[in-house]
């Protein structure tokens, strides 16, 4: 049995995934597809497709194998945000970022500290969640003792409820440098707030998480190198924006790969047109002709850019500025024609299927919508003149958790 | 007490508007706005705010003075259409379409028939609803008598629940032609479906209506000169998608207004732009610069557009082929750069409010959710190749119900 | 005789002119248009044409009856640029900046100075030239006795070749302010290089002047109320900027009403197409939809804000800052959508005529080329900044030479 | 001693040129930027640039290391293309179409003719031009005794001045078949017009020749298997779309190198911008980012295409239609993206650099008169078509000498 958006290799072919991964990773998929459409209407948290995930091993497809994981390099790891974000990009984004946190205990931490949380993470299924947020201030953290207390309220929390462990954020209260920890997500003075309601990525629980008087012990702490504080640390931000922008292109593959069915069975041909049948409209071709380009032309940025981060992050230290700063061009183009392209699609393929094609039962909007959130992230006209700096001036990005 | 949308004046002045109706239909707005979040969210029919409406008298504006109504210029009225659809597109819409169906009457049927409508209408608040579609030919009318009998379902039905009158349209069954009558919405056989439930304009009761032997008497049917049965009566087109056009070109304007107060208060520099403020940033203000210039080309060409269908209407049987041809033309510039600009508008607005403008909360994607489902009515891409023959051949448009 | 281009009016139709000033106009323009490509090959001075726009009497178009002109409207004026600037757009530049010239005299100095320089005009048919060039500040003026004296060199100084009077600025050396005068061209110290050899506007002679110890008398100096030296005064680079948008406006008119002919009898349909000739070619007919709607909605801005600028002038010293404002953002949106337009439609229109409209002996590039040159005389993205201070703030333009 | 447009790899490195081929690629591509601007000017055959071609060997860069040539791939040999069409895509296009000619002779003949012709090619350092085209079919073929007789005029001969090789067509006069012959350019009967002079591409030498009784003998005829004649045999419009698309990008690329050393040492802050400098501008930065943006992503398409291409011709008659129709898809792609970038880039570049730059001593207009020129070849909507009846519909596009 084969799914229309997920198995449209004629079309869309996989290029990296491939055996149980490939099969396990459209196995997920699938399941996801068929009920994303009543998800997206109540929101919320997916429970259940996040235990079908947890099921089916692939929280551990980029950890190593010596640690019990697939193995999966970055390319085939990013090839599933992507595939699981044509149908359903919320999940697909809380999987890449449960593997963006499994990557900042590496990048920030040392082995001692994220070896057994990458083996935990496969033994016990668990799902990492997101409550780091740079741009978010007011959460603080104080010594106490021997270890650390941490109050305040985060932001954007993705993937925070229903997870097992998080990755939080705060900033010394003496030093005003920014902390990152690793916690299990259930221990007393953590509150997820479940709040997140928002137009798009509805089931990413994006929301709130309050900490009051939390305990984080000086183990947990990942402070060697700690954050972007050494070359190779400063992949973790790029890691993040490749995410991103396959979620994007998700969307975008996802968005044009559903409206054909709709254009080859329901669509009618404009009585003007004086054509037997949609499918034959010159406008409806080239539209289609448009939303392949934008999406092959992204796609093949947003490999290379995978490609050259798996590079970078097996350099490890030797990694030089110069290296991480042409990674962080890849990744920008990638994130830049990925944006585009999600945002073109995904608005105008209601136009090659018609009017009728609006109907809430459908809910083809959501395509827009979670792309028109997603894409906020950070402003893509900022990259856009970063590459500028870069493309007059020779300049390469000068790392942040933006860039 | 002043709306930020609705009297924006300083940015975007009425053009036509003035005294008592300005009045009155900047009152009407204003509380259309107040309640227009939460009735995006539950669709259904607005009753409360079309007795609003009714209660306003401004079901007869566009009614001769003679008539009882308020004599209103197309400019006028569509301005109001406009004014509304900053803020609910849906009332706009059916508000807009009610004086279609008045002239419909006019254009389409004899003096007898159409000037007591006019009256009724305004001495009894008789809001008319739409059930003409000339693209769905199921419907059928047969010779019953003296008088005849319907029967069919009608899609695509504006403002058909709680509406007091009906515009409909059936073919006939010997002659294959369409046939277009008057009638109360209460009259046994007609059973409004009330079953419109889409991702925009969510509030226009755009659902079905099924006939089951309707009875039709033959002074209901609009004969002379009927539909497209004159030159004259080729003007109904053009008001229809003049009404469009003034939609698409309100929530335009609607959304960059609705905008401007979260930019000035709410959103937040870019940390890498270096600036105090968001309303300081150069792509910020580029990207207003733009919706400024998209919403006042359009229009500058949708109130043009306006003025020579008033002056059209007004020749009456003396309007010529080729003047009303030069109407259909400026009413195409109107819809083509109006549904170009809601579009771009609509989308992009989140650009300048950043992330946080997400929230189901504000639901700012209604104004793109509703401009994506009204510019699907006739595709815009053939209002262009029309467009082009003109300009290349100097052919203009060929009469039909969507040109 | 009709030209195809000068004559348009079944597609294009002029708006204001009429009667003489039409006639005498359109003979003009279809002169202009016989030797347009050539002069373009050769570039330099067009002595011959502008001996007979001298001859036709329009250098006094813009100059009030009392004096011995026209008396034409801005709208009238700004469309007899637009109609030359069709096919010559290097004489529809120097014809409007004449016209410009006349309106310094009249906004910067007194009745005294302005009146008898129009009557002059007039009757000895002078050719005004530019040399006010206010981002140059090399060229200095000193006091000499009770007159001054004027060194140094003016760059882009249009119309300076085979001038009768120019209209120079200098900075005065002790109080670092601009001063403008105006001045024959004949008088010595003054050396009009000719040098100007660009890729367009070839024949506008916006090369440099150089003046050395030029005797500027102090009654020539424009000194009441002075370059923007009053709310009024500040209208004049309004004016420039009109001049601008027709000329970028009447290119791109000019370039597809140009195209037309070729596509009817040349342009050959493309095999894949199976049709039977170009111009029923669906993408070529919505190119030829996407020319009119670009030149008709830019036309729509461009000719209120000409409305607006002779309703603003004639209010005299009576112009508040908040209306004189109004009128600089309707200019801008003229300018705005004109650069757009001109650069799209120049660029595009080899597409809907094929490989063998890029010969030499059309130069059908030359619109381009002129669009592409004219609309760098000051970026675009500035006015979209500056008209979203006002979208977003309700800021109006600071009056400045650009604003 | 670099060249900045050359030598740019800090920027836009080379991907597949290495060791001496990219040293004499560099070599030669330097020399030609030196003569550009002029020899753009005069327009004519390039005779001492396509002398130093001769001398580089580089004739021989795709021929086999077997029969004397340097071996290349396709991507090395399209490298070369890309990196001359930066700074003369005039040159960039004759040597891509010798090489089309000798792949020509290979797809369309047997070892037996095609293996002596390249060997030839190399020892004598022959140049090939094109004389087919299969848009033209006035040119007529009749058997004469054992050999044939070829009459009539081709258009748009490339390379056609200057050669010692052409590969011509002709319609076979009894079958009404295209035919496909090498001849020596120098035999009697071969009139080569040397007439092309057009805007653009102005060294190609694009214009007729005549043939008048040329005696063609059956062993120049490239008959086993033919125009088009076999899978493997479709891939030569494939090459010669992919030879374009390098040439467009390659325009691209040059023309925002080519700006950046303007705009760092040239261009002047916009006043109102209020920075010290051009190079800072964000609007200036914003653009550079898409110039990079627009031809990296083509980039990546493009060179994609040439891999898969080199893949398929070496397939030799095992190639399948399918795998054929993939490589088309791919070069479309690549195509399409190279179009829209080069227009878009060469178009622009302008605004990064202001008014000065238009001086006709830079001719910094070439780039987009060559980018105008080239991407008329076949319409790009045409190929946006076909891409959309692959991605609506999966029909991968039927071989023609178009696609």
């Amino acid at each position: 049995m084969t799914h229309p958006i997920i198995d449209a290799d004629e079309i869309v072919p996989l290029r990296y995934l491939d055996g149980d991964l490939a099969q396990a990773a459209r196995r997920v998929g699938t399941q996801l597809a068929e009920t994303a459409v009543q998800r997206d209407r109540v929101g919320g948290t997916a429970k259940a497709e996040r235990d079908l995930i947890r099921a089916s091993g692939l929280l551990g497809a980029w950890v190593s194998r010596e640690l019990g994981g697939a193995g999966a390099s970055f390319p085939e790891l990013l090839e599933i945000v992507r595939l699981w974000s044509r149908v359903d990009s919320s999940l697909g984004h809380v999987f890449g970022f449960h593997h963006l946190l499994l990557a900042t205990c590496q990048l920030f931490g040392t082995p001692d500290q994220w070896r057994p949380l990458h083996e935990q993470t496969v033994q016990q299924r668990l799902f990492w969640g997101n409550a780091l947020n740079p741009l978010d201030p007011s959460t603080t953290i104080t010594k106490l003792g021997d270890d650390f207390e941490v109050s305040g309220t985060k932001s954007f929390s993705s993937g925070s409820v229903d997870s097992d462990r998080l990755i939080i954020s705060a900033t010394d209260s003496s030093t005003k440098k920014l902390v990152v920890a690793a916690v299990p997500t259930n221990r007393p003075g953590i509150d997820v707030l479940g709040d997140w309601d928002n137009i798009g990525q509805r089931q990413t629980d994006s929301g709130g998480v309050r900490f009051e008087r939390l305990l984080v012990k000086r183990s947990e702490i990942l402070a060697s190198p700690g954050p972007l504080g050494s070359v190779h640390a400063g992949l973790r931000p790029l890691f993040a924006q490749l995410i991103l922008a396959n979620v994007y292109l998700g969307l975008a593959e996802g968005a044009w790969l559903d409206a054909r069915a709709y254009t080859k069975s329901k669509a009618r041909p404009w009585p003007a047109s004086g054509l037997a049948s949609a499918r034959e409209d010159p406008f409806n071709l080239h539209k289609y002709g448009d939303f392949l380009t934008a999406s092959e032309a992204s796609r093949a940025l947003v490999d290379r850019a995978a490609e050259l981060l798996g590079q970078a992050f097996a350099r490890g230290d030797a990694l030089t500025p110069a290296e991480r700063g042409r990674v962080a061009v890849a990744v920008s183009l990638g994130k830049v024609t990925a944006t585009r392209a999600s945002l073109l699609v995904t608005s105008s393929i209601f136009e090659v299927m018609g009017a009728r094609s609006t109907s809430e039962r459908l809910r083809l909007d959501r395509y827009f919508r979670n792309a028109r959130t997603h894409t906020l992230h950070d402003p893509v006209d900022y990259k856009l003149k970063e590459l500028g700096q870069f493309a007059l001036l020779g300049e390469l990005p000068t790392p942040s958790f933006y860039s």
